[in-house]
Parts: structure tokens; C-alpha cells; sequence
């Protein structure tokens, strides 16, 4: 049995759910709150000791960690493989998940956080329940930044270069890209399937346009966007709209700040 | 044909070398001067844009990222293996690889930088050519970091949390290493490969005591640089002595405000 722990608007889970829709496997999920902050719970922790989502565990055995739950679950389930055939290929794959962890990952807490989500905090929170969620975060360096960017927001020092990283990542997309194609190789993969989550969020910050603008990648975006498996996984229970509504919102307002610094 | 452009002493280097002798994989060497800017040169750059070392040039097709070339010749070469079998091993292998990508590299990097090699800039090169070298290095993030390093050594903010997460590490590997065994599954796999260099890094830095206070650590050490393949990788034409002298010395020097961090 598969169990997915995870949460509806993570980008770290939605990729998994993607990875797990196109493969047609079942899973049972066990959604997460962070406002009730059940991923530090003890429990979770024992299975997932930095408190993030997704953990996949499968027959009782966890595996954290959302790059490695995808290669985990192309070694464990490879009839229909998401990974390319071609070594240098595969390679090429992993350039691309490397970049999410390396920093597009980050860049994207920091303008998710920055700009959109730290209003959330302060309207359904207490400042109390704000710190006791905070000082709940496993990681120190997580547990400063997240409070520094409710703190913060728009104002902190981390914010441009983390709009440079995605602006780079599209720029980077747009080049691999081939009209019709995919990241690597001439199948959709775990490159295309990692990227998704990272893009869309920008669309949900109302900065669609910038996807737009760049045609390979606006022709990509429609394609993956059409799948079945992106709505299996992406939309339906899974599409948290009061989150994407305030994205939006915020994001909206920060326009002119983000395009500023975009041009800089 | 495998040609690899590599640096005798670049712990990434040594985890790709250390590799391709347990696999008795022949290569052809390209070593790569820093001290002449080679790993900067425009064809060097076409082939890896990071402008660091190693590169696994096969049969013409590039394959870069220490990490990733590791993966590439189990793919690739897959008939002596070192990932597990069983799955969620193998998962647990990445686990420990992904660390070295995360924070052990840069940690090591501060440390090693930090403490030793800022006296060899110092000591081989004008400064003019110490800023040639430094203005070089592509990402913007590394050449801020390493100039700094060369300016501050251990007066650096980063130096005390850099140590830590090394102290961390061989915390982490003493719990996880079972006497007479492996990282993970009861074989030598490429955890243990990509680990060694960093362990291996403190001892050249006269900080053998951490690993012989630590004795499963100190067990799993003494075996694997008894390997054949560790003596092919990291002794004979590959083991840079004044480097290595340099290390001992300065950590020698530094050894009282080190253990003032790790104690702190």
C-alpha cells in the first residue's frame, strides 16, 4: 500500500501527485495541516524528522524527500517510466531536479512566503499561534527565514534575487524547450513533472504573463496543463482556492515592486 | 572513451575517481590547474557552464555534477553496482548524497578555504592575480563567497556554523554505520563513496581525533582507505602533498578556536 502524506498546495506534493497520477498508481492520502501543525507532530516526525511534506510510505517503509520519492517511485514501479532510457539523458534529467533543490525551491518559499502567504498568517493566526508554529520548525535556517519573510515580506533582503532564480528558470525553460516537446528527451519526465509545481505557482501570483511571453514554454504549459493527470493531481480536492484567491490578490498588489526588480 | 577533467584534490574529484576504480573503469586524465584558470577557459565552459570540476566527458557527450555523474555510471555501467538493490536503500543512499549537495559541500568549502588554502592565494599569487582568478568563477554566489573566504579566513561569519554541520555529519555517520559495516545495506555503496572525501578533508586538517573519538566511524574509515580503489583515487600521482601539508598546518593553527566552536 502507498500512503501519501502531504499537503494540497505544496509544491513539493503536488509534483508527487503528479509523478503518482501519471503512473496510474494508487495511493491513500493523509493530508496535512500546517495550521494545526500536524507535519510536527511526533509521529510525522518520526517518519519525516525535518516536519516538511510529502512523505511517501510504502508497505510501512518511509521515504522523504520529494526528488528522491520520484526516483524512488520509478525504481520501485518502472513499467511505465518517467525517467529517460538514454544514461546522458537521465543525466540531463537530474540537472534539472538538482536546480529545485538547489535553489529554485528556495527562491520559491521566499516569494510564496514574501509576498502572498505571510497575510495569511496574520489573519488567521494569533501571534502566539504564529510562534508556536515557527518555533515548531525543525530546521533552524527554514525556522529564521520563515519568520523573517512574515516579518519582512516584500521587504526582504532575499526577495529579488529569489524573482531573478525564476525569471532565470523560465529563461532557462524556455531554451531547453523545444516547440511540442519536453525538457529532455522526446517524452514527458520527472524534468517536466519538477518543474510544473514551480511555474504554476507563478501563474497563481498572477504573473502568467511571463509565461506567456516565452512561446516554447507557454506551448509546454498548455500541453502538461491538459493532461489528466495534472488535474488528478493538481485540481479537484486538491486545489486549495481560498490559497490561489489570495495569491492572486497579493500577488497582483506586488506587480509593479516584482516587474521593477525583474527589469533591474 | 571516458575522459574525466578533473583537479587531484577537489573532493568532488576524488568521489568520481573513487568511483570509477571500485567499478575497474579505465579513463583518460584531463587535470585542471586553477592556479592557470583552465576549469575557466571558453572550451572548458562549453562544457560545463559552472566552470567547476569534475566533467565526465563519454564517447563526446558531457555528463557534469559529481552527484550526478555518480548516478551516470551506474546507469551507464551498471554491471558492478554500487546503489543498492532493494529500493527504498536505494532511496536512503540519495538521502545521504543529496546532505553533500545541500550543505556538506559548501560547509566544506568554508572550512577548507577558511582555515587552509586563503594562505596559498596569498602566498603564490599577486593579487592582481588572485582577482583574476576570483572574477573568473561564473556563479555569483561562489565568487562573493570565496573572496570573502580569502579576506576574512576565520574571522568569516559562516566559518562556526560551517564547522558544526561537519561536527553534524560525523554524528550522523557514527549513528548510522554499523561496526563492520556500510551506510547503507551491507555493501559499499556510492553513500559511502560520496561521504569519504569530506571525512577525509577533516583528517587532512589535523582533525584525525573526531573520527577516532567516533568508533564505528573510525572502524568504517580505516577500511574503506584500505580499499585498493582509495589508493588508485586518492594516493599515488593524485595526492597533492604541499596541499595537504598546507591543510595540516593551518588546521593545526586553527585548532583551539575549532574546538571552541564545536564545543560552544
Amino acid at each position: 500500500m502507498l500512503e501519501l502524506f502531504h499537503n494540497d498546495m505544496s509544491v513539493c506534493a503536488q509534483k508527487v501527485r503528479h509523478l503518482l497520477a501519471e503512473k496510474e498508481l494508487q495511493w491513500e492520502s493523509r493530508h496535512m495541516s500546517l495550521r494545526h501543525k500536524e507535519q510536527f507532530s511526533p509521529q510525522y516526525l518520526a517518519l519525516n524528522p525535518n516536519g516538511v511534506v510529502p512523505t511517501l510510505v510504502h508497505d510501512g517503509r518511509p521515504v522523504i524527500e520529494s526528488t528522491i520519492i520520484c526516483e524512488y517511485l520509478e525504481d520501485a514501479f518502472g513499467e511505465t517510466s518517467f525517467r529517460p532510457a538514454d544514461s546522458v539523458d537521465r543525466a540531463r534529467m537530474r540537472l534539472w531536479t538538482k536546480q529545485l533543490d538547489d535553489t529554485i525551491h528556495a527562491a520559491t518559499v521566499v516569494v510564496t512566503v514574501g509576498i502572498g502567504i505571510r497575510h495569511q498568517y496574520a489573519e488567521i493566526h494569533t501571534q502566539e499561534e504564529i510562534d508556536e508554529i515557527l518555533d515548531s520548525v525543525p530546521n533552524p535556517k527554514w525556522r529564521v527565514l520563515k519568520r523573517q519573510l512574515i516579518e519582512s515580506g516584500m521587504n526582504h533582503p532575499d526577495l529579488a534575487g529569489a524573482l531573478l532564480r525564476l525569471q532565470q528558470m523560465l529563461d532557462d525553460m524556455e531554451g531547453a524547450l523545444p516547440m511540442g516537446g519536453w525538457l529532455v528527451g522526446d517524452a514527458i519526465s520527472i524534468a517536466d513533472i519538477g518543474l510544473l509545481p514551480y511555474v504554476l505557482r507563478l501563474d497563481h501570483l498572477n504573473f502568467g504573463d511571463l509565461i506567456e511571453q516565452r512561446p516554447n514554454l507557454a506551448d509546454w504549459y498548455g500541453r502538461i496543463t491538459a493532461r489528466d493527470a495534472f488535474k488528478e493531481a493538481y485540481l479537484n480536492q486538491w486545489l486549495n482556492e481560498k490559497y490561489v484567491r489570495d495569491l492572486q490578490e497579493k500577488g497582483a498588489e506586488a506587480r509593479d515592486m516584482v516587474l521593477r526588480c525583474l527589469a533591474a
